[in-house]
């Protein structure tokens, strides 16, 4: 929790491809193989916790994590979403925001924990990222 | 996924001490050892994704989570928060309000993962919940 600016991933890096951005987040796709879709909203300001945020600041936020899930249901069609602020490696406000399959690595379990089955990692089209882009400005505008 | 009202864990029980609530969502006290000082805001009606509700609802909900987080810090001082909304095994709109210490059982990995050292049951006063429930009821009123 010492971490400031300096040394702090989400300060140095944007996180993966930017899928839509606005002067205070950011919606990336870090392209995790064991995690096909998953994406987050990270906040631009080093702050570690929702409540950090003043109440405007808080629901400008949410609600691109909001539009985020939005996005990656119509695109992808899971069938479950999974939402989590954690931050407890990197304490910088982001949200994952993960489509889940009742035949994924964990499912029923968060990604966290042990895995239910052996990895079959979900083939997504090449064109995936952008529709997400694209859905987000529909949604976002 | 199947599960519907009739079944539903969450539209049978309340889920724990109920420490505020509204007409459409309550924040529970579920009392789980291992995680000292877990909320639950659990909505009303039995619906599965936050973008299932309108936008106002959506927000009313959202409000109620980020009161709980203010509240818990408040009451707890924890290092860090943790929020989720996952409902794989209950698909019925909950949040996870978990606030973490750096000598918690799992930290810093989420609390589904592999624990990181043994448990070491922190003491809560028995004067939690109800300090709890009056933040929530200052926060929220």
């Amino acid at each position: 929790m010492a971490l400031d600016e300096a040394t702090c991933l989400f300060c140095r890096e944007p996180g993966g491809k930017v899928l839509w951005r606005n002067p205070t987040c950011r919606v990336v796709w870090p392209e995790e193989p064991e995690q096909p879709g998953l994406c987050r909203v990270v906040y631009a300001r080093h702050v570690a916790e929702m409540t950090d945020l003043d109440e405007a600041e808080r629901f400008a936020l949410a609600k691109v994590v909001f539009a985020t899930e939005r996005a990656l249901r119509d695109t992808l069609r899971p069938d479950k979403m999974n939402l989590a602020s954690l931050g407890n490696l990197v304490p910088h406000l982001h949200w994952h925001v993960i489509p889940r399959w009742r035949d994924d690595r964990h499912f029923p379990r968060p990604i966290w924990a042990e895995p239910m089955r052996p990895a079959t990692l979900r083939q997504l089209g090449a064109d995936v990222p952008q529709r997400i882009a694209s859905a987000l400005e529909r949604i976002l505008t």
